[in-house]
């Protein structure tokens, strides 16, 4: 089969199982390869080769809807749908994006990016389809560690209650991202380890035969004993008693197997979960043999040894200092403890782990549990450190507002992932954490320049006993800067002047500086004197140095790798406004009102109009503006 | 026992089970006559009063934790520890909470009013006493309806695994708010029914004797019918798979056998589930045998009757208008479907529900999995429109982010409850919404002035095609004007200017309009001519009537009952900007940025500023401004 001849799905409805068996092997090599060059999902997409196909062989899409939950998954379903030939801009601008894509294909029905959304979508599917009368299969794809965010067991509780007809598969692969974690694991283990169905059930008749006929209060208990047999017969009770019809446990990688069970749920009136149970980063040794996620998703790595390709940034990662940081401060100070939600890898968080293994907490893909789970240790007097993602935060969102902003606890957050994050695009992007934060009561929310102002800010937040606090770092590398040796406490609200200038003054914090230092300098050549300040408090703002520009009067730019609305420069808009200085003239710069997609960080902000070009002609334009209005 | 001598619940520990019945009566009558003056959540308290004594009687609060998810039943709890007395003042302003309050009493360790936090909380907790090497119980109490939120299941999943020492209650009442909905609530009625534990162990274990003796393959099969014992001998095996231990069901209303089974529990090691089953309303007749949740909260009441005593607003209620417009349009539009998270009857969807019993979904108490429920409804072409209070909003942003929005769906909000909720506090004001949903891209906003004209924008809501648009409209009645008979459309972005005027103008919507009307005609007076604009998009602003007032070159007053981080005078605050105009003087009214307690909506109007008298304050102010800069 040459993969890149590939249009449609239609063509698997003639394959025997031996061209399966080859297509998949084809399928392994090409992702191998290209990912070497590429980088992307690699784990998560070996792992699901056979059950991609199995899928499009026994459903019809795009008439029977195929939902991939979190999406990462998605690179087989890609080639089986005709997108082979963009594999090699995968995750790049404006190519193929990592994740499904309406706009891609007619086959992508649904969008992801953050998981367990794929339950309520195909709920939501269902029931349109029923009110319209319409008939087709909708089949989500939801991997172990999904399953256990809040939303898709909000989902299950309804698909199970109003018994429509979806066919939910559980990608159990034993990891999410990293190893997974939880109660629910530990029954999906149970029930991966249980005996098939079929073989079992005979026996059992026979032996229910066996038990001596009784009378009275023994003949309802020997009633409620053979009710009591479908624990026993069916490994997915858990399941059952929601009011799913289990199929399982099926082998992922073996046709016959996938078939029989999609065939048997095909067939199956009312809602149904197929668990299958595959190998992530089957066919890769490297890949397959990963116990911790390193993966899950990589840059380009060398086919041969699997060793990583990846250049190296100037300085360490911001997530290893904000870690290493918190390794430091927890070695005194036995209050401090880290939460993930399922992140350890991501946040880089495992050395800290070896250290205080009873003081990192990786509760899974559950955002909401994990917010307020901080809340509840800091009522204690504890110091909890919630390391997390921008946009997984957003899962949070009402939990910061309502649990520990309200009640003010001293929870700190480090949010990682702030700004850009590039490759895993639209839906990863963390350009919204400022305009959702910054109107919450008590909440404090800053930004290091650099690694070494990062781990003074880690300090200050575990050292700040007001309330809640927030530092957010970019994704990447840090700068390269020389580190000091002893840790700061930053005075909360308090800005640095990095340049000084009179003509006009940038505001701006993180990723921005350079860039805005840089302009700066470019001004000065070309004889206009412009003040850079590092705005590292976004709430509060310094408020001093705010009122010393304004009775200056001099024109202010504002710059943030953040949405414009609600964002930075709108808190700057708002003090000005409350402080009364109608005649300040101020421009912001950051990210416009829409959806930025995949690619490099750098071609992004070149899109959104984040350069040092772009800042010096916007300082220009300043100037004038301010000299036609003295 | 009076009431009011109560000081802390220690007396509880002498007391005998005749005492407690006693003791439990007076409460009862003391609710019952209190609540007929001030109103309240009498159902939920009434449904607790033997278990909150049961808890006191065996926990030692404050050093053992008592955590009440929701909160709305801790009045048995405020009185059991020393708060009888402030009853008269219950839920006004300044006065005793309606929910657990950590400035009211050293026994409210955790505060609540949103769902399902409790087990997060508990989780929490457990983890800092393990840390700190001390020893005491700690006991959420949550229900059957907030159980099913995604945030307590992420949370169970957490403590099964972790195996921490906590011991969740279970208050079943077979009710949330509302009758409850989901698969976990039938998993409940099964256990309900089961047979109990102990009478049943010894017959069963006399029964497995009599099965014969096998070999070979049955004999495996004998060992695990063995084990499968523990389903039909337990009844909550549905916990037990989770990680719990878990006892019940116990009778709520019963001494005996709530002591017998809080003791076991206290004993028991590891996580534990007591399921206890509960009569919301108990001992109350109209409350008893409230079906629907009418009795849940409520205003002043006739004791004898139960009629309401609640004064009548001048409209119908702003929920009814939107439910009753939305069943207008759903009778000719098949597309249309409505979700409500457990709240049919404060969205007063009642009708709807009668009238389309298959296009109302009530999700529980679940507001991710019923955001992103409607984007999957809308890919198939469908009109869901989501009924949901402002302040539960906040659960569902990154699903109105990531799924909603992205993928630019016609998901129509009606966002209930927004701005200032009144007796139900800081827990439950709707004064973030602007803040939280203006940044997110594709998103259309609107609050209309009065209750024809939100009829008309739930039209607007529905007729819209060209992604997601939300309306939000505030609690109570609406003013009491005459509603047009055809339903009209509203051009996206425009305002109207509802009052002529040249020295300045105010730009407010919904229900601060009355108040900017009523200043303006007080300024009429004074000589001073202020336009009043009914500014009825939030996003997108009506660009073109800014602009012409920008030309004016006329100060702006806005006012909005929402928090002024953020929110619509940001809005404007950010377009003047971007116009360039940088001579407009703008004043902005609104929330300070703290959180607002529990009282009447205008005595929290006027604590935070927003009166009348003080828009005509500040629109004198606006003018000498105006002309020092002419």
């Amino acid at each position: 089969m040459d993969l890149y001849s590939i249009k449609n799905p239609s063509f698997l409805k003639k394959y025997s199982k031996k061209q399966l068996e080859d297509l998949a092997e084809e399928i392994r090599e090409f992702l191998i390869t290209k990912l070497s060059r590429t980088g992307g999902h690699l784990g998560p997409n070996l792992g699901v080769v056979e059950l991609t196909i199995a899928l499009h062989k026994i459903f019809d899409s795009p008439e029977d809807k195929l939902i991939w939950d979190v999406g990462h998954q998605s690179y087989v379903h890609k080639i089986l749908t005709g997108r082979t030939a963009q594999f090699d801009t995968l995750r790049q601008y404006k190519g193929l994006s990592g994740f499904p894509k309406r706009s891609e294909s007619e086959h992508d029905v649904w969008e992801t990016g953050h998981s367990s959304t794929s339950l309520s979508a195909a709920m939501g599917m269902a029931i349109a389809r029923d009110l319209k009368g319409e008939d087709y299969a909708i089949v989500p794809v939801i991997g172990d560690g999904a399953l256990t965010g809040g939303m898709a067991l909000e989902a299950l509780n309804h698909i199970g209650d109003e018994r429509k007809n979806i066919i939910v598969i559980l990608n159990d692969n034993e990891m999410s991202i990293a190893p997974n974690v939880g109660a629910l694991h530990n029954v999906l283990g149970r029930m991966r380890s249980a005996s098939k169905y079929r073989w079992v059930k005979d026996e059992m008749e026979w032996l229910l035969k066996k038990i001596p006929a009784v009378g009275g209060r023994l003949a309802q208990a020997a009633e409620r004993l053979k009710d009591s047999m479908k624990y026993f017969m069916v490994p997915g009770m858990f399941f059952e008693e929601l009011g799913f019809t289990y199929f399982g446990p099926v082998d992922g990688h073996n046709f016959d197997d996938l078939f029989e069970n999609l065939q048997y749920a095909r067939k199956t009136k009312g809602p149904v979960l197929v668990h299958v149970i595959t190998k992530k980063g089957k066919g890769y040794h490297p890949a397959e043999t990963d116990k911790i996620g390193t993966w899950h998703g990589v840059g380009p790595y060398k086919i041969e040894s699997g060793e990583s390709l990846k250049k190296k940034g100037n300085g360490p990662a911001w997530s290893k200092v904000v870690s290493d940081t918190l390794s430091t401060i927890a070695r005194d100070d036995k209050r401090v403890v880290a939460i993930t939600p399922a992140m350890t890898v991501g946040s880089k968080l495992e050395d800290f782990k070896k250290e205080f293994p009873d003081r990192l907490f990786d509760v899974g893909i559950a955002e909401q549990h994990a917010t307020t789970l901080a809340a509840g240790i800091a009522t204690q007097g504890m110091k909890p450190f919630l390391s997390i993602y921008s946009t997984f935060l957003q899962r949070g969102y009402d939990q910061v507002v309502h649990d520990v902003c309200r009640q003010n606890l001293n929870v700190a957050f480090g949010i990682d992932r702030a700004g850009l994050v590039g490759a895993d695009g639209e839906t990863h992007q963390g350009v919204f954490d400022i305009a959702f934060l910054r109107h919450i009561p008590n909440m404090v929310l800053m930004m290091p320049k650099d690694e070494n102002e990062c781990q003074h800010m880690v300090n200050t937040a575990i050292q700040y006993d007001d309330g809640p606090i927030a530092l957010r770092y970019p994704r990447g590398n840090g700068l390269g800067v020389k580190m000091d040796d002893e840790l700061k406490n930053i005075p909360i609200g308090t800005w640095e002047v990095l340049k000084q200038g009179s003509d006009a003054v940038i505001l701006t914090f993180g990723t921005t500086i350079p860039m805005a230092l840089e302009a700066s300098a470019k001004l000065e050549e070309m004889g206009l004197s412009f003040r850079v300040v590092n705005a590292r408090f976004i709430k509060p703002l310094d408020h001093l140095m705010l009122q010393e520009i304004l009775e200056e009067n001099i024109p202010i730019l504002t710059i943030e790798e953040h949405a414009l609305q609600g964002g930075f420069g709108s808190a700057v808009l708002e003090f000005i406004q409350e402080q009364g200085y109608v005649q300040t003239y101020v421009e912001r710069m950051g990210i416009p009102d829409r959806y930025i997609e995949h690619g490099s960080v750098n071609k992004l902000l070149e899109e959104v109009g984040l350069t040092t070009e772009n800042i010096v002609q916007k300082c220009i334009q300043l100037i004038p503006k301010k000299q036609q209005r003295a």
